[in-house]
């Protein structure tokens, strides 16, 4: 199987998760970069292979035939022996596995309460599992799907990497044991191999929104949507018929509605590239790990990814409302556990130290949903 | 088999990890209430069998020749399948399994440092795994091994159980990952079973030292002994040849060595009967659990087990002098990375609640430890 693309050898990319929203379109952005080969894991718990062959759809679109294609292993994280094979796998083929992007997870906030020890198990154990394989088949580049869950309630708003990991939920709690077990699996490593040691970078997501411009790709919950913007659009194309609940208007906030720092995909999903690219970089010069002792804190550096700017929920039903024309009637309900009022990112580190800018509008967020919803009504399964 | 004594029927406790040091005193704690019947785990990693055998012995010496016998799975909680055929092998037998006591960890701080993944394999998987076999099994009842290690560096000395978890080491915070995730399962299943949800207590460890009185059961350290007192017994008996050295001379502790909280192992072994006893109290009275709402935290507290007195390290070699007649030479060296002065227990919390009190005094703490090693010259292997 070929692995260059004009020429260029392609670096292999290991994406966990990469059937998934976020996967996905982490999947398109490597393929299209032409450096890079994603190689995907996923078990289907709540993906489906029909992303992949959009993604290589769309490869095949804007880079002509000879695209990268990406690959698919689907197995379950929790099967430390068939982490292995993966790995061992590529061990034989020239470059073997570059780099690991590890999205894997479950990651609602409500269920992780009533099954936490599957949040453990699947979160953490898996993360574990994943970082001996990597160990044991010299694979020293590794992005993490992390959260902005980790920081609980902030003290500071907008929040900046400084603030303490104090989650306040199971998952959230996985997403902080994950960052720290890889911290200190990157400091053993520079004790044990200095400058070869293992380099990680844990990018904290804040909410992301909206679907490949292409219309092919977008988010596919099983079941009832549990976030915002996806119910929006389903509510908006009839497939699902639902009460719109807006929990709580009496927050200290514009309008009195929970504000959010929303993100497109797309610039989440290159936000992965970006990490990749520094992680590459600093190689050769300091680079993102200029900041930090190695010695002390092994190469090690987590960022922020969103836009910076907060949008209500008021705000993202009126231009949800703009894109598909629908009339959104909803029900103001009292405020909902849990919630807090603001959480929004301070942005400043990832673009001074990856170049990372979220760039796309809230109008153009809500466009590429509504276009990839009226082309999937009923999503991959259409 | 039997699971009586004296025409009443035993308890059944799963002890993972029962033949290690502090392992093989609980079982013998357990084995001498004629209450509770120990089911010991261990993967003899750092164990012998032999010390089952001496609990056994102990226990008819103590108790005539229809002592309750305990019974040994050698298996690896690194293997969930292994773990589940222990806890169906006693479905089917009247009671089940009544508790587990959680001893079953890597513990060098040193080395957590180095092969970090391994001590969150094993601590943390391997705690992941034994909560859902709990779950699917129906055993309500934990108690779990903790680590005064969970409070780093503490800002209140004798340290309270409510000074925050920070640990500084990758063993420390295997232990509060752990403390956590049994923290969320408790009240996940709180919310599912009402008063029938798994109800636990972390036991938090200060030092513990000395041996059963017996001089049948002790610490057996493979390879050079880790600890200080142990180092000092076998320097004692000729077993090893060392230089001794202190680290460090200029704290700001009495006599300027690193101040420890040292309690008896049979002290600190009895507070796990202490924990078990409260679990089942706490079925018919609020008891340990007055103090929190098990719907807002689950049934789940964490106590110090210490004796709230501190040792200088210069006193413990005095101590031992003493027991052994050694003439300890030592020499002064520098501090060493991560020792903080000093660390003693708050022990009022399991006092007034368990009934916990650390009664025996350093002089008995050195007697039996030395009464041990004479009388195992080489350990278990004697």
């Amino acid at each position: 199987m070929s692995s260059s693309y004009k020429g260029q050898t392609l670096k292999r990319v290991l994406v966990t998760g990469g059937l998934g929203y976020i996967g996905s379109h982490v999947v398109v952005s490597l393929l299209l970069t032409g450096r890079y080969l994603p190689i995907v894991i996923d078990n289907c718990h709540n993906a489906y292979p029909e992303a992949l062959k959009r993604c290589a759809e769309i490869a095949r679109d804007e880079m002509g035939p000879d695209a990268p294609q990406p690959e698919l292993h689907q197995i379950d994280l929790r099967n430390p022996e068939d982490i292995e094979a993966v790995f061992a796998k590529y061990d034989s083929q020239e470059g073997g596995i570059w780099a690991v992007v590890h999205l894997a997870a479950l990651k609602a906030v409500g269920e992780s309460g009533e099954i936490p020890l599957t949040y453990y198990k699947v979160n953490v154990g898996g993360s574990i599992s994943l970082l001996e394989s990597m160990e044991k088949h010299n694979v020293k580049n590794f992005v993490f799907s992390s959260s902005a869950t980790v920081y609980g309630t902030p003290k500071i708003i907008p929040i900046p990497e400084s603030s303490p990991v104090q989650p306040e939920s199971s998952y959230g709690r996985t997403k902080g044991m994950v960052e720290a077990i890889m911290h200190d699996a990157c400091l053993a490593e520079v004790t044990r191999l200095g400058e070869g040691a293992l380099r990680a970078v844990s990018v904290r997501y804040f909410n992301p929104a909206g679907a490949h411009p292409s219309g092919k790709l977008g988010e596919e919950p099983m079941g009832r949507p549990g976030n915002l913007l996806p119910l929006l659009a389903q509510m908006a194309s009839g497939r699902v018929k639902s009460d719109l609940k807006v929990f709580g208007n009496d927050y200290p906030t514009p309008d009195g509605t929970c504000v959010r720092d929303y993100l497109h995909v797309m610039d989440l999903a290159e936000g992965h590239v970006l990490a990749l690219d520094a992680l590459d970089k600093s190689k050769s010069e300091p680079g993102i790990f200029a900041p930090v002792d190695p010695k002390k804190d092994g190469y090690f550096r987590a960022f922020n990814l969103g836009k910076g700017k907060g949008m209500s929920v008021l705000n993202m039903i009126d231009a949800m409302h703009k894109a598909s024309g629908f009339d959104y009637k909803y029900e103001i309900v009292g405020r909902r556990l849990g919630d807090v009022p603001e959480l929004t990112a301070d942005p400043t580190l990832a673009e001074k130290e990856l170049g990372f800018v979220a760039k796309r509008n809230l109008e153009e967020m809500c466009t590429d949903l509504w276009r990839f919803q009226t082309a999937n009504p009923n999503g991959y399964r259409s």
